[in-house]
């Protein structure tokens, strides 16, 4: 499980590691960047905590950490960002590389069980178990117990449902000293989640349809425990606390891909779920960098005592 | 002179227009960026200043606006941002797409006097007069009277050169009251200067003595009026203010090719050339990222009264 470091970046008083590991999830080599922020140390007494950033369609790990600006913020609050690839790359599946929008640069964060894309489209168990497990283990300046998620459009989507719902109820229970603490050790269990124009109802889009279709088939369970509009549905517990954004402009939303709507009322109830929808702002990297701090500050409540 | 608007993006409450016009300096058509901040208004008693980015060799205008982090700080300050192109494009000159160094994405912000170059090479014209003549007569929004320049890499010769350190003496003789009014309403005409790893005493350097080849031929003369530590050598009017990072890991500042200590020497007991060398950062956007408060901050202390 060894990291191979391929370029160290200083960013806002911090480093940007590039990184690679050999992923036996996703039977191929994969690429990731990690900031570390300047209040990192090798001292086990001040380890930072980690906040997971899941990119979009087409995106690499790169994208966020050159054009979100998360970095800024978080080298104030002292938060590493782990920035994971979208996919497996380089697996010579048929069609791997023909769609934007499934196959490489599109593993919807999911563990798909059909043939073929089973072998090496395991993104859920990469980025919940592998891709944690292989970096707290190499940076002991990170403190496994405080992790947060976030991401855009297909990596919101995966943000609102590694995050599982289920887990938030955990997390609230935490803050109420009810919780197995043997289970906030496991990677994969976040603290608090946001996300950037998400894919928020996946089961009734287009490309939640294409995707759910061809990495599971046609059972539709399946399909709901991948869907965050059905998992809120099954919330019972403490209040929710989740910040989305959503521009007026994104062309995404207004072609019916994301559905925050349908997000918004399975949610009613059931806590602070903030939707925000800023006038004029679009799908891209600039409403990111435009409301990164508040998406970073989200994070930070959680993460930092 | 007609400016077509080729996208309106919102970023950091303002917005940022991805714009293009016919230049007859450079002979073609020309892209840029410009980003209003949200205290631009069609008010003409509140028109907000504008600092002018020139990028680095390969880049267009896109880079600085979507990885530079600048508006940030210009959102905060009221302070609009263009973002030139850095050369013609598609003239067609034989060569002119075969070097990352010279002919497209390398215009070095010189006139070129040299054929087939002399043909639209002519970028210091179009920065210093073209390209603001045609942004102030389409944005009222923008005050002509207040602008200042910075820029990476090449672009920081460009900023430290067009800048032309004799204007600067104006500059400050303003602030004295002494200046000739009518001087002051030109485009072209900084109210301050700041660079990134700037290529400072480019004829001593195999960028610049391959440009100034190519575009000026031999004649050394033409060469000094664009090399910003001659020009800095003939200064002797009040204090200079020049804010300069070169970052520590710059493989090119390593390599020879940016030269500041030749620009510090130069400018010698001329007033604050405050040089920093901030350790560990490299030549990438992710090093103006980090500073971009600053730079952009530079830049307010003279253009907000």
């Amino acid at each position: 499980m060894s990291v191979t470091t391929k370029a160290t970046i200083a960013s806002f008083g911090g480093k940007l590691l590039k990184l690679a590991h050999n992923a036996s999830t996703t039977s191929c080599e994969m690429n990731f960047n990690l900031y570390l922020p300047p209040q990192a140390t090798n001292n086990p007494l001040f380890r930072v905590p980690l906040l997971i950033y899941l990119a979009g369609l087409t995106c690499t790990g790169d994208n966020g950490a050159e054009k979100g600006f998360f970095q800024h913020k978080a080298s104030q609050k002292g938060i590493a960002i782990l920035y994971p690839d979208t996919s497996p790359r380089g697996l010579k599946i048929p069609g791997e590389d023909d769609a934007y929008d499934f196959g490489s640069g599109a593993g919807f964060y999911v563990d798909a069980t059909k043939e073929p894309w089973n072998k090496g489209y395991q993104m859920y168990s990469y980025i919940t178990e592998e891709l944690p497990r292989t970096v707290f283990g190499e940076f002991k300046q990170i403190d496994p117990e405080r992790v947060s998620i976030f991401g855009h459009s297909m990596g919101g989507h995966g943000a609102l449902t590694l995050v599982r719902i289920e887990t938030l109820l955990l997390l609230r229970l935490e803050e109420h000293r009810l919780i197995d603490e043997q289970y906030l050790r496991n990677p994969g269990k976040y603290k608090s989640v946001s996300a950037f124009a998400p894919i928020s109802n996946p089961m009734n889009c287009p490309w939640g349809e294409k995707a759910f279709k061809g990495y599971f088939g046609e059972d539709k369970t399946k399909w709901a425990e991948h869907d965050a509009t059905e998992l809120v549905k099954k919330w019972s517990g403490p209040p929710l606390d989740i910040l989305i954004d959503v521009g007026t402009a994104d062309n995404f939303y207004k072609q019916g891909q994301l559905l925050p709507e349908d997000f918004i009322k399975a949610s009613e109830g059931k806590g602070k779920v903030n939707v925000r929808f800023p006038d004029g702002y679009d799908h891209s990297y600039f409403t990111m960098a435009s409301f990164a701090d508040d998406h970073v500050g989200h994070a930070a409540r959680y993460l930092i005592a």
